[in-house]
């Protein structure tokens, strides 16, 4: 895979390259990043890339030549061009997981007061990281990235993201490590058990149950089995008789 | 403010803290903001911060008594301590504002597998970016401060935040600048009249139409006028008839 950025602070993108496995995955050439500064195809003689709003308003607004030429130089016919934008599909999981099967793709981060709305004209999908407002694209694209980079084959181990929060639709079970005793904090009794059919019904049933008071929303989207439905009833159940007890 | 990020890649913020508006304010003084790399906090004697989960299991669980104390060597009263986690809370515009008003907000990033799950005890409040993994709190902790700090008093201009997508519960309207026609496309011709008052209108009917054909979701929060109801129900009629024609 191969990711352009089309962005007027290219320098952002560095720590995202420069940590951890995202880093061990590019110094293994499993995936390919550019960062493309459109500041460069500006046509203005002054080389501004952005004007003031036609009607009047605050702020600037992104231009279409520079974008749109920069876009131009790049884009192929295997290129998928995602615009991040506050009106875009909110990113999701599954959408990471598409996204990571893409040949290559081209982010176009937004900055100042908004972009030219003709832009979005020659995009394929537009993408918002959620119901907030940022001072550019940049950091919500370097999440993106992040996300979809880790599901490429050789990045991560694949057992190790098949548990992982969101993965099968529940939030991740609770996790202990050594000391077995922190501040008069106990780890579970099941997980020094060493009976592992038990840790793993536990682990299971403390998915099931932090997302049933962290996340309801969730489980309308779960295959529950028997065993599943009887135990979230029996937590309904609790939880009525005496108040939740899951962090 | 004070923002404190307790990370193991504390060169992750460099981006965001060498960034356009975030810079300028930074170098204002508008805000103070450190990364504390808690593995030098570490009492394990090979410099470790994590250790193998109980239970077993794939992947590497950071441990508490890093974590936790270097929280312990910054934390005072007035401190807010946000853990990073995605059966957190989603972070949306409105806990931006409200933790804009903060002292000093503490970030703790997790990273690897995931944290000895009495961490949590510790905290005040659990956030989630959204319903995606990512390869530690990194990213996300810093998307959320680029949110959190444009609201400061003077990081950007008071009027150019209040028109933001979000802020009044509906998108955008439609932005445009120079020129008159980019590649066939002209701007429309109620923003080139100089009529004030229509423009007003215009842009008010346009974040209508956009929040309805792009997010419906948001309008149930919306204090809709009378006129407001009206043109959403000429909206309605038009897109049943017509099909939508909102980008």
């Amino acid at each position: 895979m191969k990711i352009s950025v089309l962005s007027l602070f290219p320098s952002y993108f560095d720590g995202l390259l420069n940590t951890s496995v995202i880093k061990r995955a590019k110094d293994n050439g499993l995936f390919e990043f550019e960062v493309i500064d459109f500041r460069g195809f500006t046509k203005e003689k002054h080389g501004h890339v952005d004007d003031t709003p036609y009607g009047g308003g605050a702020g600037m607004v992104l231009m279409c030549q520079p974008v749109l030429d920069a876009l131009a130089s790049i884009r192929t016919e295997n290129s998928t061009v995602i615009l991040l934008t506050p009106q875009g599909k909110t990113f999701q999981q599954s959408m990471a997981s598409e996204l990571s099967l893409k040949e290559h793709l081209i982010f176009i981060c937004g900055h100042y007061e908004g972009f030219d709305e003709r832009i979005r004209d020659y995009v394929d999908l537009q993408m918002s990281l959620g119901d907030f407002v940022l001072t550019g694209g940049e950091s919500a694209c370097a999440v993106i990235c992040d996300c979809i980079l880790r599901l490429l084959p050789g990045v991560i181990k694949q057992d190790s993201w098949q548990e992982d929060s969101f993965s099968n639709g529940l939030l991740e079970y609770p996790q202990y490590t050594r000391p077995e005793i922190y501040d008069g904090k106990k780890v579970p009794d099941v997980l020094l058990s060493g009976h592992h059919a038990n840790i793993k019904k536990w682990r299971h049933e403390q998915a099931l149950a932090k997302t049933y008071y962290h996340r309801p929303d969730l489980l309308e989207s779960v295959t529950l089995s028997k065993e599943d439905e009887m135990y979230l009833n029996s937590l309904k159940k609790d939880c009525q008789e005496n108040g939740s007890v899951i962090k």
